[in-house]
């Protein structure tokens, strides 16, 4: 069992900010990541489908015998993992609490705002999870749908995406928020221009960090975590092909990503 | 065979566009449309992927049994189409050809500037179709990924949007086109934008228009032109939950939309 994979998927590529932060945190784990990027996005989808589609995910990595499954998308996590974690005997951990908790430790004002996809938002996840650590938190939560395009055609610094931003966040500006969560896992990438635009005063919270830490406390209590793997395995699985995948991968991870292997998720 | 249905696919509610044109060319005819909104959009995805969603979304139209095919996606009818019509044996009609003839046709100066999505432009069926009809007209192709994600979030009227547009078409102005086809069934929701960046002395085809035309011709060729039909039937399938689809679809088509089914088209 200490020997298996850490499995985790996303919708697509914004996953590996997460894939990035258990390599630094874990680095004697190997992992196996799945990228939907054969179905992506998942924020503007029904529950139904995110759920459907959530599913496959979690039977896939399965399959690659893993030992803990970690919803690396903010979409998935919000929507669908408590029902998909009722149905598997396997632990399994989002980001949105380990997002939650990190807001609740930063704020001083008891202001936080959430960021994220449509389906994020609607389902109210993050709401719920700060309000069970702290119920007298206001929660000021907010669509953001174009940061996913804008960030993923390279949009970061563009006069264009700074008004879009400049739209979207003022009213968040205007309720006095300290803390921000950026709760889809594309947002890091815009994360100098939401700063700028949001101004020094405010904190933003990346589930990544967050997340990595919560799984590396929970495979420690279990004894779970390995203390030695010379040559840990990275494994990298996608829903289209994979030609695309590797240069985001590389620019995500920082290093050659190899083991790009296709599958087709619909069988799941 | 008279009087069956027209059938129409696109990825999602685009293809809406080429409906409304149908029904006010064709006012006697049945339509069938599916929209694949649970799997949009198509057109960053690669080949195999668009081929497989293609076939699907046909086999699901044939099982309406429809007398004639309307590709109303120009992702698909750019990448999958010609090979799925020759697997099967019902008459098909994408909305790029009837494009380049209409741009090809329009053109004064003999040179054309295409904008589309990645897969569309990286097909070149829009250069191929007009070099088909005259091998002289210089075509300028270019992918305009942000436009679809700002049509859906109405940012139609932004200063944003502008400044994205002028970012985009400023090579096709330098490269001095008198024709631009909107290659993307969204696109004419930005119509009005586009001609302000372009100037006047452009002429925006939008392919909806063309193709129903040239479904028209064909149909009266064949002899299946209806010429009455008291009570024309207008029934819509898509791939997710239909709450988000009909005020959408009462937009593009200025009429209230009933008949809105989900189907599980992975089972195509």
């Amino acid at each position: 069992m200490l020997q298996k994979p850490i499995g985790l998927f996303d919708s697509g590529v914004g996953g590996l900010t997460v894939v990035s932060e258990i390599i630094r945190q874990l680095p004697n784990e190997d992992v196996v990541y799945f990228g939907d990027v054969g179905r992506y996005p998942y924020g503007p989808r029904s529950k139904d489908i995110i759920l459907q589609f959530t599913r496959q995910d979690v039977a896939f990595l399965r399959e690659q015998d893993v030992k803990f499954i970690v919803a690396a998308c903010n979409t998935a996590s919000a929507v669908a993992l408590e029902t998909v974690a009722g149905e598997n005997d396997i632990e399994m951990l989002g980001v949105i609490n380990p997002g939650a908790r990190a807001a609740a430790e930063t704020t001083q004002n008891g202001k936080i705002g959430i960021i994220g996809t449509h389906a994020t938002i609607t389902s109210d996840s993050y709401p719920k999870a700060i309000h069970h650590i702290d119920s007298n938190i206001k929660v000021f939560s907010l669509a953001c749908p174009l940061f996913v395009p804008l960030a993923e055609e390279g949009y970061q610094d563009k006069e264009a995406s700074y008004l879009i931003a400049q739209d979207y966040l003022k009213i968040l500006k205007e309720n006095g928020i300290d803390t921000l969560v950026l709760g889809c896992t594309h947002y890091p990438l815009l994360k100098k221009l939401i700063q700028d635009v949001m101004g020094d005063g405010v904190t933003l919270i990346d589930s990544a960090t967050a997340t990595a830490r919560e799984v590396k406390d929970h495979l420690e209590q279990k004894g779970l975590l390995r203390d030695t793997n010379p040559d840990p395995d990275y494994k990298f699985y996608v829903s289209d092909v994979p030609d695309k995948f590797a240069p985001v991968a590389e620019r995500f991870l920082g290093r050659r990503v190899d083991n790009i292997i296709r599958v087709d998720i619909t069988k799941y």
